[in-house]
């Protein structure tokens, strides 16, 4: 065998260096390019890439079987792939679903794909005190009797969530309307159907709270929006007959407009839908989606992570925020005592999601005004029909607001001592 | 110089080809797993990357400088990269918006990262026959006048789409009530104020309309739903006071429940925010940015693209269906002359949403039941308030349905042809 010259085992290595660094720098810039998006890239292709015979369709959030998701069939097909054809299945013309355009859409992947990050539009964007909508709404006309002589009364006992009024009172029909405070609450010798809503823990104070109203003819909503181990210590599971939730402080996306209902009630159950139907047909598919995958994020832990991320940051704020206001006379917080969690198992520090501050002084008769001249926007007390020596001011905000409010009341609080000085 | 023995440079080789066997197959591997999805994973990390200084975020769908994304900073923080303070600025401790889990998000960014496909979920899902529906209730209340001394009287032409009936009934309050079809008006003695909703092309006939009442006192809300050149000619940019739109019809995303009005009367819009306050605090961010995506996609060749692909799709089923009901006297057809398109700019052939079907013999009161009993599951004539003799099959689901109902079709024409071979 001749031997290879040692020129030309020179030039192969040559050139084979030069394919390293040009496969190299290559690979590092795809690296570099594209990093946390690829999982969510992988599990969208994957289930794209499922054949279902083009008589169906695997989803992301649609039917698991083995773990994996599976072919959901159009009307009339069956099978693993959807192959089969249903032999006696009748041509639904029925209803205006447009799968006429499907194919536009999937003959056109990579422009139509959008990868949502986590943290995508988090805030509400406009300034309210709204929180939960159509579950209210649909709650009060779920559960209104059309067929009783005299309109169903709802309550609340305040400090209430001014939503409830509001909507009430704006989508207001001949068979229900807003009563008020469930401690004005008149005898109901009428015999009125009478809804209560108990907001547990409360909006604006943090505490726990149980319905006040019993009876056959009374019905309570429990308003479980803050019911989570950030807010609030919980004693025990809830299990109400009628229980709303939402994710907005929960995975703390309130953008998304996501909510449920617990109701043991069939019928009630019934006329919830009916509602939906009514109004909106359900809500976005794309939120849905979007909170499946955020719960499953959640999930992987039964929650472990987040909530121990949650409930520091909120109690630690709440121990700053109280560091402050323990110097002031002229200001005070809602008391919460440190309170055993069922779901922690431990005794866990309070940290609720708002300050209910109250100015102590008889003339501060608009604590909300005391603030707003300190450079301080809160709520005022009279939308939660309360005395307005008190104030509510958000504690789950972002961190730069939140540090802000405590610069803010330590100023003024430290004028409080100035003032005290030169009284002396 | 003593020279590198060939043994030495066959060594370096060796490994220098291993090298790139292994980079080849990474890099293969690596393509070959992820293709479609990479450009939205791309925008969505180049995005994610803007430095914002911990005061601000830039959105895939936020606000746009030279064509790129730019910093949205917090309340209280300005600059291009939002690190300058504004000093003056007040703490702002008023609403709940739950930013205080924002940090937990992005230090999870693989794991909260979602890939929507540009196909995914666009049917409803369930069968009802609603298509718009907040933004109808909206229109409503905002419209009806709460001063005046009688309810606002709402009308539409019959054959018209079931929701405005349905809805309304179900919202009324002592300001609104629906009233029946816009030709049996009677005359406005009492003064009422009237809404006239007039849906063009109209669900269920596909035919172009106009407003019948005029006067001070009358409001005309066009539901354009269909108003685009998959379903009709457009003879004129259309240029209403109150119009209303959704992607339900123009990207075919049903699921993601997307609408938009233009409302030139400021008044009134002012109303239409106050009831998306009171009712929902507006739609769901998802179903937004994914709506922007989309109608991005759409606007790259002004919808040419698109367009085209669903006009012919359409235009090819009412032809074939056309070819079948032409062989049969028992039913008929819609007639839809070809006219000229503005925006396509030539004469298109029509390629109505949905057919509305006549059973010509007298005998067959209830049109849908002869279909049924054929198979064929239509939508009833008298939920639009049209004669029985009518009903409505859907032509815009997906090819599956549409072949079937063709089949269906065809045997139910073809058996009408061997009864008159037996009768003769």
């Amino acid at each position: 065998m001749a031997e290879i010259p040692s020129s030309c085992y020179a030039v192969c290595l040559l050139i084979s260096i030069v394919i390293n660094v040009l496969l190299l720098t290559h690979q590092y810039r795809g690296w570099n390019q594209l990093s946390w998006s690829q999982t969510a890239a992988a599990e969208a292709e994957a289930v794209a890439s499922i054949s279902c015979s083009d008589h169906g369709r695997a989803y992301l959030d649609g039917v698991i079987f083995d773990g994996k998701p599976v072919c959901e069939c159009n009307t009339c097909y069956q099978g693993p792939d959807c192959s089969e054809f249903i032999s006696d299945c009748p041509a639904d013309a029925d209803d205006g679903d447009p799968l006429f355009l499907e194919p536009f859409w999937m003959q056109h992947p990579a422009s139509s794909a959008l990868l949502v990050a986590g943290w995508h539009r988090m805030s509400y964007t406009f300034n309210d005190q709204t929180f939960i909508s159509q579950l209210i709404n649909a709650a009060v006309f779920a559960l209104s009797s059309e067929n009783s002589s005299s309109p169903t009364r709802v309550v609340a006992s305040a400090p209430y969530y001014p939503l409830y009024k509001s909507q009430i009172d704006y989508f207001e029909t001949s068979h229900f309307h807003f009563d008020g405070d469930t401690s004005l609450f008149k005898n109901n010798s009428e015999g009125s159907n009478v809804i209560e809503f108990v907001t547990s823990p409360n909006n604006p104070d943090g505490h726990l709270r149980k319905a006040i109203l019993q009876g056959p003819s009374v019905r309570s909503v429990y308003d479980h929006a803050y019911y989570w181990p950030y807010f609030t210590a919980l004693p025990a599971p809830t299990d109400e007959d009628f229980m709303i939730f939402t994710i907005s402080k929960l995975t703390g996306h309130a953008g998304s407009r996501f909510g449920w209902a617990i109701i043991k009630d069939e019928d009630v159950y019934e006329r919830m839908v009916t509602y939906m139907d009514r109004a909106e047909i359900g809500i976005s598919r794309d939120a849905q989606l979007r909170a499946l995958k955020l719960l499953k994020v959640m999930l992987k832990d039964d929650g472990r992570e987040i909530f121990d991320f949650g409930y520091k940051r909120m109690r630690d704020r709440w121990k700053r925020l109280n560091q402050i206001i323990s110097l002031s006379k002229r200001f005070s917080l809602q008391e919460i005592s440190p309170q055993y969690c069922n779901f922690l198992n431990k005794i866990r520090d309070p940290s609720p999601a708002y300050a209910w501050l109250k100015c102590e002084r008889e003339e501060d008769t608009d604590c909300t005004a005391v603030l707003r001249a300190a450079n301080i926007i809160g709520l005022e007390a009279s939308v939660f029909n309360a005395d307005s020596h008190y104030v509510r001011l958000s504690l789950l905000r972002s961190q730069d607001d939140f540090e802000l409010l405590l610069y803010r009341l330590n100023e003024l609080v430290t004028k409080e001592h100035g003032a005290d000085h030169q009284s002396m």
